[in-house]
């Protein structure tokens, strides 16, 4: 196993990546004050990891709450359905939620720890490669509202994550692809090294290398924690991370939430970011490529949906979080490994990279 | 107008306390960021109010929502009209809510801007004796629950506070009492010298004298500010501003959230403090007396409601947020002036001031 910290002064807390850590009562029960949890999870993943989960807990008053699975469902109206829980059971302020789940059940389980009785502990078991790399690390917490993505929501730290590498052996091929989309994200923005890793360790990634996956999850974890720690509250540094998001979140709008899981959306929108940067001549177009080529290798797709045309991308790219002062922000690449925000982007490049379809970075 | 600082580090804020508050674009707009407003208000103080306002701030995209008033409204679904009208007015992180209204609106419109894209500017213009001394200083916002009061919130701070005295001209008799409860309460909890002064000038006040209004809101923010500097997060001296609370709010809770104003069960919850602080030998007979009285002179309740029962207090009791590992915490008084937080009362004790009625303090 290893642990690795993020640094947030007294919000800091650690992450514990490895095999066989749904069991470890000695890495849990530290981070739980007083007898109360309770377990938030979903009609997925319950089934398979709930039971032991309660075990491991086995001395302490143990509810849990099974949620309905899926984006469409992180709303207000599930969230009440933790806090009828926790009234229902008189949980106080003492208690601590335990997320099992991913992205979806930890931006809830995070949300509601963050604003049941004004903040109560919780900690995360992000079962999803995705959850485990991105969602469960950082502190953005919250549900989506009928007319955006995450618009309610909190920045609240968890007591600890536990990333159980074991429970990614059941997930179905196409989330570990959308996972890896978030994976390959790491390496573009901020580390050439990891670029260079990943395209050597793809098919044991895909093979579910056990080993592999675990490095891949740490060095993620990592690299998220360097930039969360730097800029907890998203003044500057950590909008880095959203690298392949204004793109990929106007697709996954516009084709409705869940259709495109968020990891394929974020794949198509590296590969129109990398296209981008490529055009205003930061990127080389052999970069470009390799760039494409690795989350095509990924099994992930490497072009917005064919019917979506630049005018949709437009208007749905305007009313994202992201935009400031009504313009659109994005995260481009200087060089592989090398990721800038920038906001002035010329109407004209822009309009080739959105029509460019199946021809990006060629 | 004087002017007061909550020291709470970078997140300190200023609260001014005068007339004529309303128009002066002076004092708000360096507390506004960006070119977006949304003014949140309800359907009593908008008609009043409303336009005043809206012509201070007539350089800025300012939207308004009004809500319906009442505690009753005071919930998850009201609290979705906030985030409805952002979104449908585009809102970006750059926005600022201003609170124009009392408790109600300011909890909710606090609580909007804490979650709002993870978190907005806001500014608190309280129109209530009670929320000027009480609600819109410290950081506490929310929604109720169901099944609790205040259940679901976060402590977040504003940019500033306006205390507006002329406002409180328009304020129904009732509602100045019950915010006198308040005043009184910070009299009681940790000022024996404003306990006097409320003696002598309780006429003056329930004349409405704007210099008298003025001073006691002004001595009550400061008594708060510095309890909430002192304990942001309620770990230990900020509970001292429960005092009658853990009481009233049973009562508010037995009569359904409305019925009784929250003053009134307050001032009702005070007088039973100062009855279960005699009987354990703390506070004397005559200091006893005294605040019954004073809280008598403000036209405020001095004993619960003839129907509630002891049991029904328990067991309302019991489910409130300030219980800690299953122990009702009350705040008792030591003598006038001086309140102590203490959970081991004798059930001999509690039931006898449970069940005294009209004969509490006596």
């Amino acid at each position: 196993m290893h642990t690795l910290t993020v640094e947030l002064g007294d919000r800091s807390y650690p992450i514990y990546v490895g095999t066989g850590l749904l069991t470890r009562a000695d890495l849990l029960l530290p981070h739980i004050n007083g007898q109360q949890v309770l377990i938030v999870s979903n009609d997925v993943v319950a089934p398979l990891y709930l039971d032991k989960l309660i075990s491991t807990l086995s001395d302490k008053q143990c509810d849990v709450i099974v949620l309905p699975d899926g984006e469409h469902n992180k709303n207000l109206d599930t969230l009440n359905l933790i806090f009828d829980e926790l009234l229902l059971k008189r949980h106080e302020r003492g208690t601590t939620l335990i997320a099992l789940g991913g992205g979806v059940t930890g931006d809830m389980a995070g949300f509601a720890a963050a604003v049941y009785q004004r903040g109560v502990n919780f900690i995360q078991i992000p079962t999803t490669l995705l959850s485990q790399v991105d969602s469960s690390v950082g502190g953005k917490t919250g549900v989506n509202h009928a007319l955006g993505k995450n618009m309610i929501g909190a920045f609240y730290q968890p007591q600890c994550v536990l990333a159980d590498i074991d429970v990614l052996e059941s997930l179905p091929i196409r989330e570990l692809q959308a996972g890896l989309a978030e994976v390959i994200k790491y390496g573009l923005l901020g580390n050439a090294a990891f670029f260079g890793w990943l395209e050597e360790n793809m098919d044991a990634l895909l093979a579910r290398d056990v080993n592999k996956l675990a490095e891949a999850v740490m060095i993620c974890c990592e690299e998220k924690a360097r930039i969360v720690a730097a800029d907890e509250k998203e003044g500057g540094l950590r909008a880095l991370l959203n690298l392949g998001h204004t793109f990929g979140h106007a697709i996954e709008a516009a084709m409705g939430y869940g259709t495109w899981l968020h990891g394929e959306a974020v794949a198509a929108g590296m590969v129109m970011a990398a296209d981008l940067s490529r055009r205003l001549g930061w990127l080389d177009a052999a970069d470009a490529a390799r760039a494409r080529a690795l989350i095509e290798r990924a099994g992930l797709p490497v072009a917005p949906p064919p019917d979506m045309t630049p005018a949709q991308f437009l208007a749905l790219m305007s009313v994202d979080k992201k935009v400031q002062a009504g313009k659109i922000r994005f995260v481009l690449m200087k060089e592989l490994g090398h990721a800038v925000i920038e906001s002035g982007i010329h109407p004209e490049l822009l309009e080739q990279t959105l029509s460019a379809g199946n021809t990006l970075c060629r």
